[in-house]
């Protein structure tokens, strides 16, 4: 496994764009070493991962600090097969000793309000459950990158959101908290390795002073090469991002259930005013 | 600056906690030793610094692989100057020698549809959007830890978010391109040391098996003291966090303008179904 940062780089950028100028440090190797893994020991983690991936998830900002994330640890292995079967059936969520469902948690600061007599309206707002989202996130890629420097491997579930209300069921779930997804962590199968996964090369994400969509088309056109060539070493169909992209989004129903998500979360108690 | 595993968890969590038994990593301490950084030198950013942070970020794991997110880098000080306004006028944001702006950016998937023919009415629902909010968030958030490995220091700037139709107009941004949040990125001032800021105890935010809000109240009991002495120590008002969440969420007022972003991304085409 490559841990330069030019080998690195190369890994995910593909050939031909230019490695930078830059002393690296062990963190940003080790971020940039992320693969997603989908085969995994039935090991249990070691002592105390847990914890210290939790503390570096809290570690993380949060939204004026209102902290407004939960996480739920399931090792029990009949609860996992159940919310795997929500999640479009992925072998890996049964397989993993560690199953770890992230949740918005605005449901706190309610209890947190109606305790000292305050309703707390300002909850209710469409901004501040985004705020809740980018503090969910950023806790769980911390905890990841956590996970990750100690030797796990893991794989984010979206798909835990296809049938948020039944989740929420199973969780035990109190008012206004739901899932934002799923994150499996276990050490990685040796027989099976996980490869890098190229993007889109920076000059499309990363604009300067404005935004500037120029060389959007000729970046796209590059990586759907790139990205071609890596589905067809990983012994996947060998197509372009383009046509992943669109078959992803064409229509509602690649939404696998969260196209229902607006509605699920209104009636668990979200007003997204 | 402490760097112990030790002493960056009782930083974290104030004394009496029970430190776990873990061998830490590099990275995992790197991570729990974040603070908040809101007083910078004018120094450029060393070389490379910028493009190692968004390797990193691109290294993320992403929704779908759809990387829905682009994110413009801001060294202009008449520009940082107007968006520092739009943002209730911080003077870090200001004073930073980098304002990195991130974006969620569906366009970039609307457009590559109508370049194929193909309306990708996927986008325009809800969970889409909220999938390229949590995509942002993981990739800032490796961006973060990157340039805090380099010796930096970042702020993250939520209220980017107050006027976001103004922010849209001074980035230019297309449709379905909005700004998720500020980062403010540089060399600290060594003058005014940033200190790692107490958070809810592990007991309250982490789940076994199910959703339990026993040890809630009190875990946020202990915590408001510990937070109220941390606010002493800073010279800050010696609140409770419980006050301080409060009067955040009160009123839609305290959202400063966030309250209507729901409209100003519906008018910027989000559909949010």
């Amino acid at each position: 496994m490559s841990n330069g940062f030019r080998a690195l780089w190369t890994e995910r950028y593909g050939e031909g764009v230019p490695v930078p100028s830059v002393t690296p440090d062990a963190v940003t190797k080790s971020l940039m070493a992320h693969r997603t893994v989908r085969a995994f020991l039935k090991t249990p983690l070691p002592e105390g991962a847990l914890e210290a991936a939790i503390a570096a998830a809290q570690s993380a900002s949060s939204s004026c600090n209102m902290q407004a994330w939960s996480v739920v640890a399931i090792e029990d292995q009949a609860r996992k097969d159940r919310l795997a079967e929500l999640a479009g059936d992925q072998a890996h969520i049964r397989q993993a000793p560690l199953l770890l469902m992230w949740l918005i948690d605005l449901g706190r600061l309610k209890r947190l309000g109606a305790t000292e007599g305050v309703s707390l309206e300002g909850v209710d707002y469409f901004d501040t459950f985004m705020a809740a989202t980018v503090d969910v996130a950023m806790a769980a890629q911390n905890a990841a990158a956590s996970f990750e420097a100690a030797g796990l491997g893991i794989v984010y579930l979206g798909a835990m959101r296809n049938h948020a209300e039944q989740v929420a069921t199973e969780l035990d779930l109190p008012p206004l908290t739901t899932v934002a997804f799923g994150l499996s962590v276990g050490i990685p199968d040796p027989e099976k390795p996980a490869h890098i996964r190229p993007r889109l090369v920076p000059s499309v994400v990363l604009h300067r002073e404005r935004y500037d969509a120029s060389e959007e088309q000729q970046g796209i056109a590059n990586y759907d090469a790139v990205y071609a060539a890596f589905q067809k070493a990983e012994g996947l169909p060998e197509k372009r991002w383009t046509d992943a992209t669109l078959r992803r989004f064409a229509t509602p129903k690649a939404l696998h259930g969260r196209e229902h998500l607006r509605e699920a979360l209104e009636k668990h108690g979200f007003r997204l005013r």
